[in-house]
Parts: C-alpha cells; sequence; structure tokens
C-alpha cells in the first residue's frame, strides 16, 4: 500500500476525484491578508447531479479528513470518513443526491497546503504557507461550486471542522445554501480545545525532526511528535464511557502487567496504533494550520458578539445535531447556536443523540442519528422540489 | 534559584526535613519482585508529636508533589501543594496535628527513583531502577512510620495519587490507621486515565534527549516531552468550566489574532508556562515510574475482583470526597468505594463538593471541601481522644 508521507512534497498522485488550479486569474484574497494565486484544489464526488443542479450536498470533512467521503480510500485501503453515512440506501443517498468532497485549504490531500511546492521557491511552502481560517476554507470551496455550475447547495454539513464549514457556509454564503447540518460542532473553538490543539501543536513542533517545518525539504519527518498530538487529540474523541466499553482494564495479549512500560493494557496499545498509522497519512505541517484554523473561528466575535448577527433574514433551513457523550464539543454548544437561530425566527431544528460514544459519534453508525439525519434531509428535498426515489434499491 | 535539573544526579541537596536511608539490614521487596536495599526516603514534618504519639497525619502526595507539604518550596520557592489546607487555623491545624510528608518511592526529591545513583553501577538508575506500585510506596512510608515511632496515623490523606495511597493504607495496614479520607480518587485507574497517561510518557520517550532513559548519565534532558506531557496532564487537571472562566477566548497582550503560531490565546501561554516551570522541578523517569504505578493501581482487581473484600471487618473511619466537575477522578468513581464499604459495614461518610475547579479543587480553597474535611477531623479527635486546642490562634 502507497502511503502518503512516502510521497514527494507536492505530488499529486494517481488519485481518483479531480484537482483543479484556481486563482490564476484572480486570487484568492485570505483572512490574513496574503492571495493565493493558481493553487490546486482537490475533490471528489458521487452520485450524479440533476438537470437543474438542485441535489448537490456538499460533506464537509474535520480536521483529518479529506475528499474522500466513502468507498475505499486510494492511499490508505481503509473506508472513507463517511463511509457509514453516505451511499445508495444510506442517509444521504447517492442514488438521489450529488455528493461532493473537498480537500480543505491548507490540507494534505492535493489541494494547497504546506506540502504543496510555493512556485516562489521551488519548495515545500512549510511555515511560509499563510495562515487559512474556516471563511477561507469556505471561499475556496465556492469556488469549485462556481466550477461545477452549482449555484446552490441543496446541503452543506459536516462534524467537528465540518460543522464549522457548515455555519460559515450559511453565514457567508446564505443564499447558496438550502440547508445547512452541522454536527458535533460549535461557533466558536473553546479554550479547553484550544489547549488540547497546542498540545498536539507543541508535540510537533517539539520533533528536531519538524525543523522549524522545514522538514520536507530536508527529506526528514516528525513522526514521533506528529503521533504524539493525534494520540492526545484520539482520547479526546472518545468518552470515559466507549474507553470503558471497549478496552477497561483488560490487557493486551498477557495475563498480567509486565512492570516495565510495554503496552501491557489494550487501551495502550490502540492509542500507539492510532498514532502510528496516522502518521503514514497525514502532514505535519496541515496538523499544525488546520487546527489553527479550528482555533481562529469564531463566529460570535465575528459578528459584533452577537451570534444572531451572523443568520439575521436566513433563508437557511437548519438542523443542528449533537450527541450526549461529546465532551469536545457538547450539547451547550449546538444549543447557544440554536438560541441564536432562534432569536433572528430561522427555521431551525435540534436534536441531541443519545450516544456514548463521544465526539466520534458522528461518524459512527447511530440509528437515532441517521433517522434524523434522513428524515431532515427527505424534508428539505420536498421542499426543493427534489424528485423522490423512483423505487428502493 | 536552584533548580532542580541544574542538581547532580543522585544528589541530596541542602534541602530541610530529613532524609534516612532504610533497607540495609532488610531489603524491601516490591510487587514486581525486586528488592530494594540501601535506599533513602526524604520526608517533612510539620506540627509536634504528641507524648502518645496519636496526632499523626500523613500527607500522601499525588504524581507531581513531594514532602513539601507547606510553606515555600525549598527548590522552587512557590507553596507546598497543600498550602491552602495545611497549617495553624487550617483544616488540617499543625497546632493539633503532626503532620508528615514523604516523598514517594520513585520520585525526585530525595527518596529513591530513578534519578539516583544505582549502586550496582555507579550510575543513575534511569531504566534500571525496578518497577513500583502505590501498594510499593505505602510499604515505604510504614518504615518512616516504624522510624518516627508511630504504630498508628491518626489520619492518613491525599487527593488523586494521594487518595490511592490513602485508600491502600486502609486495606494493606487497617490497624495501622485511625481514619482514612481519600478525596478526587479510585479504587483503580480508569482507562482513560491510563490513554492520558500513555500520551504523557509517548511525548517524554519521543524527545531524542531521553536517551532510552539515560539522559543523566549522558548530561541531557528531555525537557521538551516531559513539557508537552505536563501540558496535557495540566488540561485534564481542570474543566472546562475552569478553563472557560479563567481564559476564554482572551488574547494574550494583543490586541487581534497573529495569524501564526504563537501563543495568542491566554490559555495557550498559560500552558506553556506550566510545562516549562515543570521541567525544572521534575525529572522525566520519575514521571515514568510513577504514572506507571498509578495505572497499575486496582483495588478491585486485587481482591478477587471485589472491593469489599479489601475492607472487611476494617476498623478505619473513612471520609470520601469528589467534586463535581471532576472528570479525570469523577464522583462515580468514589461512589463505587463508598458501596463497598458500605457492603462491609464500615464506617464510612461521603461528600461531593459542588466545584467548577475540576480535578485540581483537591488543591485549592473550597470552602465546602475545608468545612467537610475538618468536620470530620474534629469528630475523629474527639473519638481517638486528642487533646482539644486550648484556644484559638
Amino acid at each position: 500500500m502507497t502511503t502518503l508521507h512516502r510521497l514527494p512534497a507536492g505530488a499529486w498522485p494517481d488519485l481518483p476525484g479531480q484537482r483543479v488550479v484556481f486563482g490564476a486569474d484572480a486570487p484568492l484574497r485570505l483572512d490574513c491578508g496574503a492571495e493565493l494565486g493558481s493553487f490546486p484544489i482537490a475533490f471528489q464526488t458521487y452520485g450524479t447531479l440533476n438537470k437543474e443542479r438542485s441535489n448537490a450536498i456538499l460533506a464537509c470533512h474535520a480536521l483529518t479528513g479529506d475528499q474522500f467521503v466513502t468507498g475505499p480510500h486510494p492511499l490508505t485501503g481503509r473506508s472513507g470518513w463517511w463511509q457509514s453515512l453516505v451511499g445508495p440506501g444510506l442517509p444521504i443517498d447517492t442514488r438521489r443526491y450529488f455528493v461532493i468532497g473537498i480537500n480543505v485549504l491548507g490540507g494534505c490531500m492535493g489541494t494547497i497546503g504546506p506540502r504543496e511546492i510555493n512556485p516562489a521557491s521551488g519548495k515545500p511552502w512549510g511555515l511560509d504557507f499563510p495562515m487559512i481560517t474556516v471563511a477561507d476554507m469556505v471561499r475556496a470551496q465556492a469556488l469549485v461550486l462556481d466550477y461545477l455550475g452549482i449555484e446552490q447547495l441543496f446541503c452543506v454539513t459536516g462534524g467537528s471542522m465540518g460543522g464549522m464549514q457548515a455555519l460559515q457556509w450559511a453565514a457567508s454564503y446564505p443564499a447558496r445554501v438550502f440547508a445547512s447540518v452541522p454536527i458535533a460542532a460549535s461557533a466558536k473553538h473553546s479554550a479547553q480545545n484550544i489547549a488540547f490543539h497546542e498540545v498536539g501543536r507543541q508535540a510537533i513542533m517539539a520533533d528536531p525532526e519538524w525543523c522549524g517545518g522545514d522538514y520536507l525539504a530536508q527529506g526528514r519527518n516528525p513522526s514521533r511528535g506528529l503521533s504524539v498530538a493525534r494520540m492526545a487529540a484520539h482520547i479526546t474523541y472518545l468518552s470515559e464511557a466507549a474507553l470503558h466499553r471497549k478496552f477497561g482494564r483488560t490487557l493486551q495479549d498477557r495475563d498480567r502487567v509486565t512492570y516495565g512500560f510495554d503496552a501491557d493494557f489494550q487501551v495502550e496499545s490502540y492509542l500507539r496504533h492510532q498514532g502510528s498509522i496516522f502518521v503514514d497519512r497525514f502532514d505535519a505541517n496541515s496538523y499544525l494550520y488546520i487546527t489553527r484554523a479550528m482555533d481562529y473561528f469564531d463566529l460570535v466575535a465575528e459578528h459584533g458578539g452577537v451570534l444572531a448577527n451572523a443568520f439575521r433574514d436566513t433563508p437557511v433551513r437548519f438542523c443542528l445535531v449533537s450527541f450526549t457523550s461529546d465532551w469536545l464539543f457538547p450539547t451547550a454548544e449546538s444549543r447557544a447556536i440554536v438560541r441564536a437561530l432562534n432569536a433572528v425566527a430561522a427555521n431551525v431544528s435540534f436534536v441531541e443523540i443519545p450516544s456514548d460514544k463521544g465526539h466520534d459519534a458522528f461518524l459512527l453508525e447511530e440509528p437515532e442519528f441517521f433517522a434524523t439525519l434522513g428524515g431532515f434531509l427527505d424534508g428539505c428535498a420536498e421542499h426543493r422540489g427534489l424528485a423522490p426515489l423512483s423505487e428502493p434499491a
């Protein structure tokens, strides 16, 4: 299996999907003030765009996701990140909807980011890459929609940072969004979440192989630091209950503890495995940039301290989803968004899904979650006048 | 200010308190099977032992604490870890009680641990140091009590790993404990807590300066890895509410974000500071050993899967304390202990203290916590026949 870190920096491997260069004529102006000219965006589509171009769903990925929403990932061979939710007969039914996955700005799966080649130097951007924000990610996604000839998304959705994008889309381009489903998200990143991100960044930067961000040019890789960052983050994606249920204090392939620093406990072995497989598919500098974009996300501050101002007179139909055991993006964050939407009399529904699976629940098969999302989309499709499926699969 | 990492390995700096060599005649047999002969234990006392030797309180420290319970720490100059709780007129009143602080086995403040000299090699122990357990720590503390001529502790108490020791004391030496107050503790370390510890250990071991544990002999110091470990752990000691209240999204000495990786947010600056001051006072290998001892702690498994068996016919009076916002050692852990004690009709009281300060609340001034602990000790003192304070201070 080809793994990403064996690819040379900036190379576009033989991946399915499309990679289109934007910004050659009109550079993309970023929130930080920098401009990007002639930059690639990689995306992948599933299903068929109807002739009215009215059935497109943008599935926005989270921190470490990419454009490969479903199906075997061409580099890792593992399932796409929303495999359980997107496909024929699933809540986001690809027989009815045209689903788009776009690798975010700053990512490492073909869209411009710190591992791509900086034309000014002929070397990977590294830390010379400009800082990007969630609003920048959404601006870039709008270019892809223009390219595809899609004036309005039927729906924009995603979990975690994907949910931030779903909110940002509704705030930035209300006329281009029929429905928005932010899942396990928040309108501003919390202090605790910034703190966890900072630990991950410090772990990466503490690795001497990071080389001040210049590791690709020097043929090195801060895989140990990135692995530690992933391990710390991975704990936050689960819940104490899920960890207890899955692992408890069960030992790993042994009858008793070894009185040493081997992975005596299954939970240790699991975490080490999560760290080690992550570094094969993800770029350390992308991890820095994308965590920072999440930290900076604050729709409240951007609207004068009043979140409702982001959605005044919005035509968008919203459905907010949270999970009871998600302590990274707890239900209170979704409730704050619902209150702001209610304050402007927006069309909003909200469901808190009972689950012990923590933040990761948005990636997993949770029947009530599936029923909520499927039902909301069905209702919106009817309002939007989308043709029903002619017959069940 | 002298800082610990500038001290040569194994040196006993000019610290107050005592450092006594034990095990010369009868080696201490550890749970792992190894034996320790001629090893130092460093301890500190506060107040006066009465002539009946019946007023001693052992204040057991947590992961990164030491024998300096109160007063300015002789190395760091900062307050002792239980400064708010131990002293004249405080809940653990040094006018009435004789308070003992003992640096745990595996520690780095004078008691034998991986930074001490291994007589077999003439070099610091490093990873040749045998693994220690909470039960081993308590065995070593019992030697100190023998040395001080104290047959029975009036009380053993502590928070977090200190609470584990308070439980272990009651289980191992019930006749030597009049009262036990385990605070913010558990009878077995949870999967989530093992996971966080493993992240910290991996951060240390990923630092090339760690040198396979041999850094002291090589004149190096894995301070970056240890700092990352401390930062990750520090988040778990607080609560989301406390982080929000203390920091929120407030920027650090700036009006707007810098679109870079500086510590834009106060919470980042605070965490970095916590990491950097920690490495000046703590040994990385000690961090590995002590976290492992906590991971191994499982009074349930050690008693045939039935915690109540640890306390059958116990004469000890127990008071369990937990804090509402402590997600590292949540109230459910204390309740499980209370249930086991109730099952053997032990004398037990239990209070869950409302606090938004997270796990660290056990170190802080929380009025209801203070009233609970002070009241429990007063009641026990009466039963034990300790003389009341003749007059208020």
